[in-house]
């Protein structure tokens, strides 16, 4: 006896350099997924590019039956509006990313944003499951933000979350955003790097740096404690600010695991005075949590 | 022909020094009103405190009829449990002051934080209508600080807002709270007393410092313009991390004007780049803001 169609949901979570996307069903099984590379013409073509890759994961999936899209990509996003108001990665200002996306599909389409995205699926299935009053980090190249407050993801027109400039030293080195000593050229992947090239004339990676430090070569050590240091700060702050008691660390450089949480833990206790201590902990969906939170709005419209 | 009763609610402010109390009709007019002195032993008899001031409004305003009571209190407050969690000021622990207040009514009784009720007041009433994302700064002797984000005002369990303790310089002056350098040591009523103080051995009040910074002082102009910046960056801060649209000073320090709020601007507005500008305004509701906002719980829950 054959089964009947399986309802899913595409979710596609469209990267700087990867676009990463699923079939998801209703209860957040990832029936098949596939990562492709961005396209060069992502700006021009990405209604095209989303329904191909969402046609192809079909393929591969003859017994679901397409119930939505969800698509999530970075920058500033109207979630109302269905627009990608602006990504410099990606090259588009003003892109009404879901009407092109909804010409090559018969289903209702949900555009949201990448990280944001990310917190609700880790509050949702991952390490923010049961807490109200969430920060989510993904630390790599660069610092992101999102704000669960109350129960809610915090977007404030798609504002809200930019802790990577958050300025933690007004005299340190200036972002190329244009403010100086934000928590970006900091406390990120890439500031470990240069730091730790400026220190040694040598190149190596953030991953590297760690198990340097790790293994007790003091150079490698400080270029990480001032970088834990930052993040510790950055933390505090927001903290303080929005009353946050779970911080959840992604991207990237939380593979380095406890080399980076448990000195960030010790870190941001010797900081706090008055304010409730927040639990520090690993993301839980690793580089899914966007595409995963994509698949959780459209499900969320349906 | 007599009037049948107007319905209204109680609207009660404990603070440190005084106690703002008003009758509130169901269109927000204050129907009475009055301020008395917070007795010394607050904490023991809150209850009674409450009820006998809500009693003296009542017995001024024979055509009320009473429909609730709102309390707001400042430190940490349980607005869902009814309990003041904390008040180093009015020296209380786990006190559940609603239920206290009940016993001395038969009207439902609110419970609510006084700069979160005062925030909710301005953004239905006052300063902030119309506006979804929020910063509400209190400036006086401390440094307080409410969000309303995507249009709803944020707890977070009673930890949310503490911007008057966020680090602004962690090589500044050691805060009371036990860190260095929050923007309540630097940018406060108090901060600028002292900043003044220790500038020319002689005392003046921060308003005093304003008159004189606005007559041309230049030791006066340099004390006021250090809190400005500090003011400023904790706005910058906030804006950046929660994405706040426009922020709404209070307190006493504000009613000193544009001597404040006019470089406050300028100060804002260098230092962010990518960020979205907020509108900087006055509180429109002064110190009544937080028995207003008192006004609007308990209307809000009949």
């Amino acid at each position: 006896m054959r089964q009947s169609p399986a309802a899913v949901v595409a979710a596609v979570d469209v990267g700087g350099t990867r676009i990463k996307a699923s079939l998801v069903d209703r209860s957040y099984t990832v029936v098949t997924q596939t990562t492709v590379a961005t396209p060069a013409n992502i700006r021009e073509d990405i209604g095209q590019v989303v329904t191909s890759t969402v046609r192809s994961l079909l393929a591969d999936a003859p017994a679901a039956s397409l119930a939505g899209v969800g698509v999530v990509v970075p920058g500033l996003v109207d979630e109302a509006g269905g627009i990608g108001r602006l990504s410099v990665n990606l090259g588009w200002r003003d892109l009404p990313i879901r009407d092109a996306v909804a010409q090559g599909v018969d289903v209702p389409v949900v555009l949201g944003h990448d990280v944001r995205a990310g917190l609700l699926a880790e509050s949702r299935l991952g390490a923010a499951r049961g807490h109200a009053n969430v920060l989510f980090m993904p630390l790599g190249t660069g610092i992101a933000g999102a704000l669960m407050l109350d129960g809610v993801v915090i977007a404030a027109d798609g504002w809200a979350g930019e802790l990577g400039h958050v300025v933690i030293d007004p005299d340190g080195p200036v972002c190329p955003c244009g403010q100086r000593g934000c928590l970006e050229v900091l406390g990120s992947a890439s500031a470990v790097e240069r730091a730790y090239a400026a220190a040694t004339g040598q190149s190596a990676s953030a991953e590297e740096v760690a198990h340097r430090t790790e293994a007790g070569d003091p150079v490698a050590g400080e270029v990480w404690n001032a970088a834990v240091a930052a993040l510790g700060r950055g933390i505090v702050a927001t903290v303080t600010l929005t009353g946050v008691d779970r911080v959840v660390v992604g991207g990237g450089l939380a593979q380095s695991g406890e080399v980076l949480l448990a000195p960030l833990r010790a870190d941001v206790m010797a900081r706090l005075t008055f304010q409730r201590p927040p639990q520090i902990v690993p993301a839980a969906l690793g580089d899914r949590a966007g595409s995963l939170g994509a698949a959780c709005l459209v499900w969320d419209a349906l």
